[in-house]
């Protein structure tokens, strides 16, 4: 059989694994994917140290955008990453250009991800992004094939490494948010600027591809509601961790009665469930189908290696000729469906007050919830002291969002209440 | 596009599951595919009454032979289950008659994988059994697919959900085996006749066509050494709590430089590994590869949905012509590797000794170890009466199987040791 000859832009960290990885499993490829994996052309801003023995007698380019139109190509490599500039134009470029596409770029799928595969569709080639989701887990194939059969109701993980990392280390050190954060980023898990991971952007584009995929509904990234981390406080790991919760930043996408709900954001889940017991800089999704049930899928998010994997597991189907639309079924097919607005969110929630510890503050909060028609399920109030004041804490039975958000702002508005409270969602998972 | 036309055999619990999701998904799947998914044919002992509105119009063979030589189907779904007899012939026939074939039959794939993978090679259809490993859970794909860029190390987990469930029902509820044997057979999670799951050999076939998967080798089911669960009891269970362990019954298959080392047996694992953490009739699967790392799979692995999720998901691969070899690469790349005996395992151990309560029981047994050069890594001893007997728990450093043997037969020889000792294999895995 032929090459399948490929053209890679970018030798960052990723692009820098995935040449490593094709020159140290050659063999292993060529067996099972019955071709020669072979890199034939490359482009970067410079050719780093470690990779240019590997790349000795592979095409040179400068410019991305020429390599993808060169026809000693049979597919383009995108490691470049953003979410427009070269990245957006040599994807487009590529395709055009009669090539199929491989790329580990979640922002640039999310933004265009509909154009780009109906671009893919019309030219005869094709568009993966395996790599863009939970990293080495192969979740995107999973859901696109292995559960192929199902009807998805809901699809939830933990989709950002360096938020679990944060979260694990506030949880089993006690440290606040700002310290774990510094720590994060002298051990490399999280960025000088940490934003697009702490905010939950990461997340989001991550979700919003895992939505089109489960649903068959077109990438829709601007519905994804979106609350980082950066708010969580250790005190309020002490709490779940005494109402038997955990805390964790997830993406959330289930279908409604009044459409598709996909959000970011921490929330509260029993210690019991599978997903509460992913730990540091792991990822993990749960996909639920209507015949498979619950299913769990866990391991590197991130990394040069396991990013590599799945960017090599994606040229091994090109190689095989296994290509499934982008998002499993054809782009005139995907059906769009209504977003529903957060405010339609029906779920419970926990509440931590700062209080000022005298005596009505109870029966005021009581008040407030009993008027906006949320029932209340726990109350927990630590410490006592006069002069000052203490933390008190309500969870609720479920209730919908718009209701517990006029809840939250008239206890905001409480004389007795001190700072901003803190809000947090619980879900309910199958254990 | 055509019809992919499907003859089913067998219509039990699977069958009829099958039958179902065809039925209820059908527009789902048409999208996904391509194609439409049709039973064209069936054959059973009989049709059962739930499943005849649904077959209405589909040509129905007494003979399930005779089905596989149709003109009229593209496809056999044999599960029919047995490892000769009718599955054998029917598969067999299906092929030589150039149909493709599904089955979630684990015991022929087991047994009779390699003629099976070869004869459908040189016939040019497809033998898929996505099914037959961990039910629901993806998990051939994974490793044949998604994960094919990776050379891998080890694959283990947990196999056989019965097994799984008399465990942590065992664990959780302090009672011994026969007791949740008989609770677990009245809710259906167990068989009238337990052996085939109790004794690990189900967990066995499975195992294998997983060590074929992986590592590229032939299927060779009798290799895999097999001790089930029968003789777990509650104190070893208790105490493996007291340790930082919980006790399930693994399936390992790992490169090992002497060879591959395929086994079942019943493990120690640290509480916090993932595998520890699967409870009830679950099944999980850890994949260890070069460039991934550790990742866990976690799902239902049987029952009638999950099956039939799996079934039909191999049914789109097909309708996709999504077809790799059966066990990833050509037959005739499969490498024949040696196998590890038993007796070379690496290890640490548990043992519990029952023994008078004398004084002098301690040095005796730990002279055995000294002996034979097994270093012992803990001791406890509970309780203390003079009149009677207690237990006396070692645990080991790594060593090797044959050595541990011999400790063992010695131990069991000795005169204050007043019956068989328990032993069970410790496995250290990556938290």
């Amino acid at each position: 059989m032929t090459n399948l000859r490929i053209g890679i832009a970018g030798l960052g960290t990723v692009g820098g694994g995935v040449i490593k990885l094709l020159a140290e499993n050659s063999l292993t490829h060529s067996n099972r994917s019955g071709r020669s994996l072979h890199i034939s052309a490359a482009s970067a801003l410079e050719m780093p140290n470690d990779i240019a023995p590997l790349l000795e007698g592979v095409e040179w380019f400068d410019n991305a955008i020429e390599m993808a139109k060169s026809t000693s190509i049979d597919v383009v490599v995108e490691l470049i990453g953003g979410e427009e500039g070269v990245a957006l134009k040599l994807v487009e470029s590529a395709i055009r250009s009669g090539k199929s596409v491989v790329t580990a770029n979640k922002a640039l799928i999310a933004n265009h991800g509909n154009e780009l595969s109906a671009l893919a569709e019309s030219n005869g080639v094709a568009l993966l992004f395996e790599a863009a989701v939970a990293g080495g887990i192969p979740i995107l194939k999973s859901i696109r094939e292995g559960l192929a059969s199902n009807k998805f109701d809901r699809v939830y993980g933990i989709l950002n490494g360096t938020c679990n990392y944060i979260l694990t280390e506030m949880e089993e050190s006690g440290r606040d948010f700002e310290s774990v954060l510094t720590e994060a980023q002298s051990l490399g898990y999280a960025e000088a600027d940490p934003s697009t991971d702490v905010d939950g952007l990461d997340a989001a584009h991550k979700l919003s591809i895992l939505t089109s995929m489960a649903f068959g509904c077109p990438v829709d990234f601007k519905a994804v509601f979106v609350e980082g981390i950066s708010n969580i406080n250790s005190l309020d790991i002490e709490f779940a961790r005494e109402l038997g919760y955990r805390i964790k930043l997830l993406g959330i996408t289930k279908l409604t009665k009044n459409g598709i709900e996909q959000r970011v954001h921490p929330c509260m889940v029993s210690y019991r469930t599978p997903i509460a017991k992913v730990n540091g800089v792991l990822n993990a999704v749960v996909v639920e189908g209507d015949y498979v049930g619950q299913t769990v899928f866990e391991g590197a998010g991130a990394g040069e290696k396991p990013t590599a994997s799945a960017v090599v597991g994606d040229l091994i189907d090109l190689a095989r000729n296994h290509v499934a639309s982008p998002f499993s079924i054809p782009v005139s097919m995907l059906e769009k469906i209504p977003s529903q607005s957060m405010d339609q969110r029906y779920g419970s929630y926990y509440v931590r007050l700062i209080v000022k510890d005298q005596s009505g503050v109870l029966a005021d909060a009581a008040k407030v919830f009993a008027e906006e028609n949320v029932s209340i399920e726990s109350v927990l109030q630590r410490g006592r002291d006069p002069d000052s004041t203490v933390p008190l804490i309500l969870t609720t039975h479920d209730t919908n969002e718009a209701s517990m958000m006029k809840v939250y702002k008239r206890l905001a508005g409480l004389d007795a209440v001190v700072e901003e409270p803190a809000l947090i969602r619980i879900e309910h998972f199958q254990p």
